[in-house]
């Protein structure tokens, strides 16, 4: 105890997936945890990290937080379309918005260097102004020991 | 320790994925846990909770419990055909019978409400009989945090 | 602690996916946790006891450790072969050699027997130098709660 957290009171999550639904479903938990006055640390890795990329009309593969598809039933984006819509009637925010508020909230956000490597994605394709580090598998072993809830998604 | 079961004695998983096989995995591990004295509670949240809905002819997303596609070489419902065939020769049980088992056994079902919302989905079109409760991300957190063992399926 | 381990100390890995990515990630990770002193199983079932069959032309579904597609994009293979493309001018090393380092620093490979039974996989059809044991859902459950570190992948 003392100067560290109580173990339990820190979330970790690896977000190797692009998908939009995964995405929504990494980023709510992870505020649901700060608000409940929890640590929360996301590592984007592979797909994931994609979705840390400034928006382009035409990366391969595609690049920005918006920018995935639903992990089933994308159907070319129809399904997407269709699930954004009724995201909208319920009122549940973009994930922008969800991002936004992950970081006010205190949350950390490190981005995977070895996909940056593969990829082939420097410091500056990436939105700075959400990134806390660029780390390795090292980092996340050292946060995930120390996390009471660590998910791969 | 007390009145509160230890910590490692619980186990909470997040069903998102819709797919046959993962709910097998996440089932038979669920009654695995419940079998060995563990605690366990699954939060059905997004495909996930299609599997929830009464059978329906032409829900879209497909609605029920052995509605799910396999999350590989589904090929139109073949591969999902042939691993069942295979499933009953090593006598495995259905999802129905692991359900009613994870149930018996003490398991507890949350309804994610957030994705009811999206999809239009009605508590009338849900399977009443194994939900324990319908609830939000703050409720998955509180039981995350109870828990020795976390998983997203 | 004693004779145990810390609880923080051990982590346990399911490997549901046989997704080329994913294999990569459950190793990159499990292999950090081994040089960073920790204990790690990884539980091989479904999809990704393939990964543990001995390579074969014809396989259905594919096996061998290197013959998964990607999760995303593998464009019949293409989106696979550049990736790999990618990973080798980054210095990246085949997951043949991080199983090989995995079993070297001591990490335990567990064939999951259930989906040896269902998809009629007899133990000489698996790569046997890296196979610690053929176990079931309890085995995995005995790991997973003595674990600070579980993911499902």
């Amino acid at each position: 105890m003392g100067e560290e957290k109580k173990k339990s009171e820190k979330l970790t999550i690896v977000l190797h997936s692009g998908d939009m639904d995964k995405a929504y479903s990494a980023l709510i938990i992870a505020n649901g945890a700060l608000a409940m006055g929890m640590e929360a640390s996301i590592f984007f890795t592979f797909w994931g990290l994609q979705r840390l990329r400034k928006d382009k009309a035409f990366a391969f593969p595609p690049a920005g937080l918006e920018k995935g598809p639903l992990s089933k039933m994308n159907f070319l984006g129809l399904g997407k379309w269709m699930i954004k819509q009724r995201m909208k009637k319920a009122n549940v925010v973009s994930l922008e918005k969800l991002m936004a508020d992950f970081k006010e909230l205190g949350g950390k956000v490190i981005a995977c260097d070895m996909t940056m490597e593969i990829m082939g994605i420097k410091p500056e394709d990436l939105r700075q102004e959400w990134i806390d580090e660029c780390g390795g598998v090292g980092g996340f072993i050292q946060e995930a020991r120390e996390s009471g809830v660590v998910l791969f998604i």
